[in-house]
Parts: C-alpha cells; sequence; structure tokens
C-alpha cells in the first residue's frame, strides 16, 4: 500500500519531471499514471518528433529519452517508498541526487504511430542503485521499444 | 583513402541527417567533420536541452539522441566504403534502410557545459551489422558519457 | 505450429549446443524444452560454478554464460522458422553462422540455489538480426538475472 | 602514486579472485598485473573452452567471465584507493560486498587465439557505484571484445 505522504512526495517528483524539465516540455511527454511501482507516460507523436522523414518515424532519441524519464521516475518512486521514513529534507535531497548511470535501449519496429506510450517496472531495487525496464508502445499496443535503465538514487 | 564518389555519398547522408531529420533540428545538432572512418558532431547547448533545471544539466536523452546520430553516421559511412560498387540505385536503398538495433549510453559525469562535441568511431564492421562507440565531451573536453550502438545496414 | 522439419532441425541445433560444445558441457547445461518460439535450460549448481566462495554464489560468467546459450538457441529457432524453405545444405550453413553481436546481463539477486533455469523469448526477429531476452531463475522462482542478446544469424 | 597499503590490498583481493573463487580457477585465469588504475588478466586456450567446435573458438561466456572479473577487480582497486583510511574490518566489509550490476559485452571477432589477455580500466568511479571498460586481446593483439560493467561497491 501507499501512504499519502508517498503520493505527494511522487506529485512532487512528477511536477518536478513533467512542467519542470525543459527538454521534457519541449518533446511534450505528459504523465497519465504513477504509482509506487510504476509509471506510465504519454507522447503525442508530432513532426518535430521524427527521424527518417521519409517515412514519419519517431527519431530513435525520442523514443531513448521518454523511456529514461519512465525509468528514472520509477526509480524515484522506489526510493521514496524505501525512504519513507527521513525527514522531508534529506528525502528532498535524495531524490535530486536521482541519475541515470547507464542505459540500454532495444529497438524492436519503426516508431509509427500516433501516440506513444512508455510504462517502467522495477527489477532490481536497493540503497543505492535501481534497476528498471521500460517499455515503448503505440496506440494499437504494437511494441516498438524496450529499455534497461540503471539509476543512482540517492 | 576515401574516392570522390563516397565523399559524395557521405554528403548525401550528412544533409539527410543534420538537415531532414527534424528531431536532429529541434535540437540544433551541427556537423563538424566526417570521414570514412568517423564523425564529429557539435551540439550547443541551449536552455530547451536541460534536464535537470537546478543545475542545469544536459538532459539524458538529449545526450543519447546525438550519440545514436554519430553512431548511425559513421556506420553509414562504412556501408558507403564497404559497397562502394553498387549502383547509386542500390547503395541508395541500402543506406535508407540504416537503423539502430540497440544502444548502451554510459552517463559518466553532469552534462555541464557550453558545446558539447560527439564523435564515433567503428569497432565491428561487417556486411549487415555494424558497431560503434561514441563519445560525449564539452568545450573543455570534460568526457561525460559514452556510447555502444549496433546499427543494422542495408 | 511447428513442422517435422522444425523439429528435426531443432534436435540437431539442440545436440550441437548441449553435446557438442565443450565449454557448455564443462559447466553441465541441460536442455529442458526447445520450440520455435524459446527454450528451457537447466544448470544443476556445482562447487565448480561458484565466484563468491563465502556465500557459495553462481558466478556472473556462468550466469552470462547459460543466458547466453539460451538466447542463441532461440535466435536459431526462429532462423529455422523463417528459413524453413531453404535446403537442408544453405539451412546448415546459415545456422552454423550464429554469433553473439551483444550481450547485456542485468544481475538481479545473488545466485542461490541449488538449480537454476534459464529462458528466452524473441523480441525482435528479422533477415539478418535476432534480439533475445533472457532470465535466469532458481528452483524456488526467484529470478536472479535478465539478460538481452542480439544476434546474427546466417 | 599507490601506497603500500593500498598494495597488500590488492593483494588479498587478487588472492580472492585468482586462487579462491572456483569457476576463474576452472578457467585457468591468471594475474599479469594489478594497480590502483587497471588489471591485466591472462587466459591460456584450452579444448575445454571451446564454444563453436568446429572453428575451436573460446565461448563468448568464458569471454564474459573473464571481462566480468577485469572489470570486478578494477573496480575493488578503485574502492581501496578511495576507502584507504577505513579500518582494515570496515574496508574487508566494504569490499567483499563489490558485485556486478550489469555487464555489456560486445563481440566483435571469433575468439580464436592461443592465449587472451583480458583489460580493464575505470570510466566512472562513484561513491557507491563504479563503472569499467574492458577489453579483450588473443596473442598477436587482435581484438576480440569490449566490455562495459557497471559495479556496485561497497
Amino acid at each position: 500500500m501507499t501512504s499519502p505522504r508517498q503520493q505527494k512526495w511522487r506529485q512532487a517528483i512528477a511536477n518536478t519531471f513533467i512542467n519542470q524539465m525543459p527538454f521534457n516540455q519541449l518533446l511534450g511527454i505528459e504523465l497519465m499514471d504513477y504509482s509506487a511501482t510504476g509509471v506510465k507516460l504519454k507522447l503525442p507523436m508530432d513532426p518535430k518528433l521524427v527521424g527518417n522523414p521519409i517515412h514519419g518515424i519517431l527519431h530513435g532519441g525520442a523514443t531513448a529519452t521518454i523511456l529514461d524519464v519512465a525509468g528514472g521516475m520509477t526509480a524515484a518512486a522506489a526510493a521514496v517508498k524505501r525512504l519513507e521514513n527521513l525527514s522531508s529534507k534529506e528525502l528532498s535531497a535524495r531524490i535530486s541526487k536521482t541519475g541515470t548511470i547507464d542505459l540500454r535501449i532495444d529497438y524492436l519496429r519503426p516508431g509509427i504511430g500516433e501516440v506513444f506510450y512508455a510504462t517502467a517496472e522495477i527489477i532490481r531495487s536497493g540503497n543505492k542503485v535501481t534497476v528498471a525496464r521500460m517499455e515503448l508502445h503505440n496506440q494499437e499496443g504494437t511494441h516498438i521499444a524496450f529499455g534497461t535503465g540503471t539509476y543512482l538514487v540517492g
């Protein structure tokens, strides 16, 4: 179960990622769902996000970006759950240091679609390092990419 | 040595990547050098590319994007070298199918800087698959990220 | 559905991997199940496979080995399915060239157990390149490692 | 410069990796050089290490194993340097918890040779996580594989 305190922290984290990170706003990343164990993000296709101009395919860098954001937000939610008993000041300091150590993207199919959805789940959660797996699908459920990210938390 | 035909092909490829891919233009990626064995790209820092807004750090997705572009362009140059004897039509068809299979980014230091430079070199070149290693440095030579990309070519 | 011809090919491939590859025999890898879409391998724990001697943990290199074998066998099965109409000579030549391009292992928990099971499934299947995801569990179902492998086939 | 205390610690670590880890002894991994910034390991080719039996090629799992060992030993040496002022008891406890979080291997060429050499260098060194790059060459200097490993230290 997730406590009210955790929910408030996730709202603050979501606000940072979605509303205060300029590059996420440039892409147009939106939040759909955010819990203690996962996140769902939405990216409406837009001409500016295209890589291959002939086939109108989502740029692989946009795919990497949204999957990294999904992984990072999930790692931060796991940290909030684990560190819930810290003071707000300490927790804030720890969360603000969340960073990606490494990221692997597997591109499965061309990024064709009108809307893309990124999801993430934790596969390893430790005191210092969290590993997440991410997926990108389009509005028809076509699986476009897998991601694996290793995050330093606090 | 690189032939005039190869140079013409690389100019065409560079034109596609730099001038015709909307997402690369959105970021502001510029070409500095492009040979049969490597590429050097430039990314001037810009407020819109920031991830962490407190410290003004380049978003990890922007890092992934420019490293993937550097790897893809180098893989395409290697394909041109290898397939130089094909007809223009065949070569064009092969090159246009270049795609990233998988990408790993290792984030070494925060992306702080005024200008970033991405370089790539081929570490495995085959008939079907090319693997490249990429690096991102800032204007002071600080090493910010490593990348490894596996590309399908033609 | 899987044809008798495919089954015969998989038997031959399994025979190669399990009975004719010395390093797989050194570890003691056994085959449990092999279909057109996946494989299940078994590795009984043995003192010689230990990395950390204090806690008797399976060496990460043994984990990498069995996950790579699972991925490679699954990639070969996918190739058999795709290339079923080739002559036996051509098919044999293509299969024998199966090789790992790159491999990522995510170590989730210490490799503690009496028996380990590796499974693999295809996530991208193309003419030239196949990508597989692999998992390692122990006899209690504890999830020990994830793998992702990119394979060149034929 | 490296202090006598660091050297003693590295000797103890090397003794653990080379003489007390059964799987490393099964393969026949030998130590050639071990400093604060890198390691060089040696693996004489042996029939039991073969994967592809037709061409007598080193199994990709053996490659992954020795590269992971090289990366782990280098991460431990970096930890010794960083934590030199801890008491022996604390340092021992920290070092003994060194573990691989994730590992990527890029297979560049078939593992053909009489002797293989693995080297590693640190590319990111932090309080909690160290990232190393590794290389495998044969006795003629042919570059066979690259590795990238993320290690939890202490």
